[in-house]
């Protein structure tokens, strides 16, 4: 069943992740399958040229083009912190914006959300200062852009208090600690690769708003959009499983703008 | 007299040729003189932070924006040929028209036209394939955005072929060879520093079309817009003498578009 | 028969063609294969730590270390020729030097010959001014290292008559024109991915002082190396399958320096 | 008095601040003035031909060559912190020392210490992982470099019983805090430009072993080099009314290796 009546869930994933010569996600294969992609914008991954295609081939799919913005730390790929100025990190995330809706625009389509990257979006979790000017970014640009933000983040508390739509997001193929962080990365547990253990956990949180943590206890948040991340192998795999089982679930794929 | 019925010229400077902790032009100086503010895209020049400045200041002082393509070549300045395949070039330059449009629009402005910078617009008079790719990124981003071009280029021919409004450009401040084309920087009169002299020369291609090559012979053609540039000592100065020596001469400086 | 009384023949690859979290060659893989290695040094692909982990992998598996030097062009992964002024590319090749020497000497090893990459290795076969900047930057870095280069090549002659160490260099996995000049890689049969006919080819290369241009003419030339590529799929199985006809027909692989 | 039995102090200065077609420091003026110069390497800012250019003016005037090594962040200008681990930024430090030497070889010199810079220098007073990756560079790369580091630094402890040369450094154009930390760069007072009073807290710290803080108590160490500061407009005025004024006092401004 997935209806006019049935309830909707999006699917996003992060797409042009290349650079140059260099690709890590399968965006054309990814695109079949996620109602909104967050493509780099050149900061910390994506080229012009690699943009171009993610926009097109997002557009003559259908998909909800979102821009997902970084540090300036190609090398590091927008996983290392940096302590900036606020007004540096607007300035930073309006130019990914700008760039990527030129894209989006010749392509037809158009930006219509944030995410931020890596460890610009850990970071907004917690900080203050540089979610501010995250969401500075999108009010300056276009308020009626929509912010993909973690539950409890500060990013999600300023976006609404700016009144953007605010979207919160699940990761089923990440590990959450007990007070709903995500795992780190350097810690076991933090990435799942099983696609059916993803696909039910994606399930359980569209459906029960819940998640397990890895000591065993329930976190509760009401995700509007599931991310299922695309630099693995079998990314495709477990993104369409996902897709699958939630239709399964009665949920109706689609994005939230 | 400068009222309504006086002639009309552009006068244009390359702003924002910063980047970090480094500064090339001054910005706010020339916006009080220029009428068009060709701002660099981050590729050659300028960053998101430097960019947002000079859009706000433009803007607050009814200066037009646009925008000052290049090469993506920090190191060179956008001032060394890169052979690059046409759709690379036209994903390149759609990125920098995009990046800077968001902080014109932030500003309540927005791009108007587009101006190649350096190597990249030396190439454009006579290279049809990437003339033809600059092109084709204000195409594919807005028809209605102006092209800035040297007269006989091909970049102002395809321009016209493509039904885009199109701006010949003279540059009272470099020395002109015979064919018309600028004299190349690396000989002697290729860069004029004399604010009288620059200022008799913008007279001169604005009232009368025409300029004088290093040998001599008359070189004719109808600016829309005169050239002055921003990165040399004084060019504040000059830019002044100039703008006071057209509106003494009967213009009304102000933008094409 | 690969005793000490055979005769020698190198086999080079091009080695840390990744960048950050980008990855396109199978370093470790490849170390085991090849008597030489051409590290990329951070301008048109390679970061410090890959250059660091492909030092210290190559040297304690005895493999030469070489300098793989390219434009400073990252996105277009030094495949695009730069028209660039000869100190400023001679000073771009001695800083490229420097920095991955660092890693070979921090390793224990050290870097012993140069190589150009892409672009630069096509410019520097006929353009006299980039090659000589290229063999400017070995004479003032270190007259003891080897230049590997084309048959032919203005690399090759200008190296020759600074007094460098010179190796001529083999394709087997590159098409040729009858001229002796690579096949164009957006020309059909410029790659050959074939691991039999690749190994055919280098073994006709080694012995006989020949290959077969793709009009079926031939092509004289004593290779001191043979170059197998490592950014395509099943790289290292061709390599080890050239290296193992080659040990057949009775050569003995190893770094020509 | 500046004879042979002449107490002994070190003037470094931050030079090749530059990149591309911009400069901060000049460079040629300072080199007239300073005993050591800390060389930017292109990660921060500097880029081969002016290393080059440093390194080969240096070596003529028998100024002693310092690596000065920073964050990879150009437009940031290595100000702003990056939070890297411990191998990135011992392969990135290590990268630079490495690059800078061949320009200095080339020069017939060679890099005979290292000084982080910017926010990697701040960084590295108080944070031991980072400081003991700059420290591991040194060590990699050859131990009888000697460090630059700021009084009761991790960095300088490290360096200390890492076994290296350890000189510690005095800021006369800076403020101190009560506790020996340099005010940090928003407050007032961070940095000093009187010359005369920038010379005279020079002295003062060479000879006395002290200086003023902020609150007006006492700061005591023993600065075996004074650096100052290049990218501020009389730098090189300041410099050598330092220079004139330690040569008055007694003192030998020499480097301190």
């Amino acid at each position: 069943m997935t209806g006019a009546g049935a309830a909707r869930i999006d699917l996003n994933g992060d797409l042009g992740e290349g650079f140059g010569a260099w690709r890590l996600t399968d965006d054309d294969g990814l695109l079949e399958v996620l109602s909104s992609a967050n493509v780099a914008c050149g900061f910390h991954a994506g080229d012009p040229s690699i943009m171009r295609q993610v926009c097109d081939t997002a557009t003559s799919r259908g998909v909800t083009i979102g821009a997902q913005v970084g540090y300036h730390d190609l090398v590091g790929f927008g996983r290392r912190r940096i302590e900036m100025a606020a007004q540096s990190l607007t300035d930073d995330v309006l130019y990914q914006i700008g760039a990527l809706d030129g894209f989006a625009r010749a392509a037809g389509s158009q930006v219509r959300y944030v995410k931020p990257h890596g460890a610009l979006n850990n970071t907004s979790v917690h900080d203050e200062l540089q979610a501010g000017a995250v969401i500075e970014a999108v009010v300056r640009y276009d308020r009626t852009l929509a912010v993909l933000a973690q539950p409890r983040s500060q990013l999600g508390r300023l976006a609404r208090d700016a009144g953007l739509t605010t979207v919160e997001e699940g990761f089923p193929d990440r590990g959450y600690l007990a007070d709903g962080a995500l795992t780190p990365r350097d810690r076991p547990g933090a990435v799942l690769s099983d696609p059916e253990q993803v696909a039910g956990r994606a399930v359980e949180m569209a459906r029960d708003g819940r998640t397990t943590s890895s000591d065993g206890s329930v976190v509760r948040f009401r995700p509007g959009s599931l991310c299922v991340h695309g630099d693995t192998p079998g990314a495709v795999t477990t993104a369409r499983r996902v897709r699958d089982r939630l239709e399964t679930a009665g949920f109706r794929v689609e994005s939230f703008c």
